[in-house]
């Protein structure tokens, strides 16, 4: 039994708090808004991000930042990308230990930084964990069975936030590229909102897929170039995150692709969400380091296209399709 | 302008006979059931495996082998795969000549032969072309964007085989590794009854896409084995084919492994389908190549006991589940 802190209330941070408290550990749940927490506390269920799933005894809401990280032996930081390094600089201030731990997904705007970087540099701690893989919050809640990767340069770390997850339902690999890991889970988000695109067209799965493949190369270009290992790509933070991210209904960036698919703006789509859509801040992240690095990324650049550029979404499934590539060798 | 020979009348050949007669080539269509054929020129519909969809006037019906395959320069195979043998024979037996072009996917019952050698050493004819990849009949025959490979030994002829074919919709792609194009395409089929199984008993997104994950790193397992090349995995006909096998509802294994997930028998599953189930055949092949090759393939091992030892599907999947991977690396 461990003393967690779970750093985020939204769906993701709410379903591993339900998830580590219901495996035994001693279990406080930190959240950024106190109006959202104390609504969470009353309900015993967090209604906006995780509707029909009830916080189990052992999920201790705490709305004070300082007595939610008392103790705790492990931080885990689930809050949306951007707001990673406001949350691990009060985290710093309080004084807090114990090993952190990223279970977002994405890369900060202008910085361009993958979150265990920012968590490594904020608190000064060498070997965050990494947490991530095709894990729906919507199915983790309902212990559906899910397999995930915790990767850090730390095996020993990597191996205690394997023994403080795992359970019959929720497997826990280790893996030490944590660079590979956290490329693939951001950069997935933006083919994920391609996939969507597709949908909204009317495209089919013929289409989706050979989409995916070329997705899962581009991903993998732009991570090898930053230092990611090739075959994580083809693992559960690469090609499993992808899969899941891009085919499911449970999915916000995909959502947010169909929609444009389907005429809205970006604008609107996103005023009909409660949830972030990652792949929308990480797509402009990913082709400026695209292009900083000298990688082609054609997906990434039309989605931004269409994202902030009001490209007709038919226009950049066809550019994309019209791409001299006659080869695959 | 070429002359082509679509030699299998099923939902795929009636498909590219339709596709490869509109893009303006000399077509004839031949099918093993004269009966059947009979229908569709009658018709001038295949009702039967293609319904809605109008046979265009350049659609030469010719249930005569003979008269179908006159002055052909390319012969198309896409028959079951376990009738492609003797078709094979069949068109030796009457001489002709032409390109040969393997359009199925599987593997020969008992000999585990890929479907291009049984046409290399029928025909005697070195180097045969394989199409493959995501392309669901259903879409293709609708102009739906699709993306496939013509690979062959000979680089001139799966070039030829792109010109035959490719049109804005349809886009086709070279490549040199046929063993592993091959082996890619029979052994989804495999994999994606598991994805069915996942999908009938309940199970959701992220356990389909971590089965998927580890389904592909088995097929690439076995193919570099047999002599592909692995990168040939990650393109169109390995991940590209699987994901749109596995996840759409176009595809026949995929259905059957839903059907064994919901608790019928595969006999029951089989009697309802009037296509034919590659994978189910494909699956026991593949096992006795793995064992012969000392490859684990342990989705595949559990798709057979469920298929012919009646392994009941949960606990299948929980074997696989239970299977003591800690690490990715």
């Amino acid at each position: 039994m461990s003393r967690v802190c779970v750093l985020g209330a939204g769906s993701w941070g709410t379903t591993l708090a339900i998830h580590l408290a219901a495996t035994g550990h001693d279990l406080t749940l930190w959240g950024n808004r106190a109006d959202e927490l104390a609504r969470i506390e009353a309900d015993r269920e967090n209604r906006k991000f995780l509707p029909g799933i009830a916080l189990p005894d052992g999920v201790k809401v705490r709305p004070e930042l300082e007595a939610a990280l008392e103790r705790a032996e492990f931080l885990l930081f689930v809050v949306p990308s951007q707001a990673v390094r406001e949350v691990a600089e009060r985290v710093r201030a309080v004084g807090a230990r114990g090993v952190p731990v990223s279970a977002s997904k994405g890369l900060e705007h202008g910085t361009r930084r993958r979150l265990s970087e920012i968590l490594a540099e904020t608190l000064r701690d060498e070997t965050p964990v990494v947490i991530t893989g095709p894990s729906h919050a919507e199915e983790v809640s309902r212990a559906i069975p899910t397999s995930v990767v915790a990767a850090s340069a730390d095996a020993g770390r990597a191996r205690a936030v394997q023994g403080l997850c795992s359970t019959r339902q929720f497997r826990v690999y280790t893996n030490s590229d944590v660079a590979g890991c956290e490329i693939g889970a951001a950069l997935k988000n933006v083919i994920a909102i391609a996939a969507g695109v597709c949908d909204g067209v009317g495209f089919g799965d013929n289409t989706k897929a050979a989409l995916l493949t070329r997705g899962l190369a581009e991903i993998s270009r732009l991570g090898v170039a930053l230092g990611g290992l090739r075959e994580t790509f083809f693992g559960l933070a690469g090609m499993g995150d992808l899969i899941a991210t891009a085919t499911s209904r449970h999915s916000r960036n995909r959502w947010v692709g169909e929609q444009l698919g389907r005429g809205q703006t970006l604008e609107q789509a996103l005023a009909s969400m409660v949830m972030v859509a990652e792949g929308v801040h990480t797509a402009r992240a990913a082709r400026d380091l695209g292009r900083a690095n000298g990688v082609e990324l054609p997906i990434t650049e039309q989605v931004c296209a269409m994202l902030f550029e009001q490209r007709p979404p038919r226009a950049a499934l066809q550019a994309l399709m019209a791409r001299d590539l006659k080869s695959e060798d």
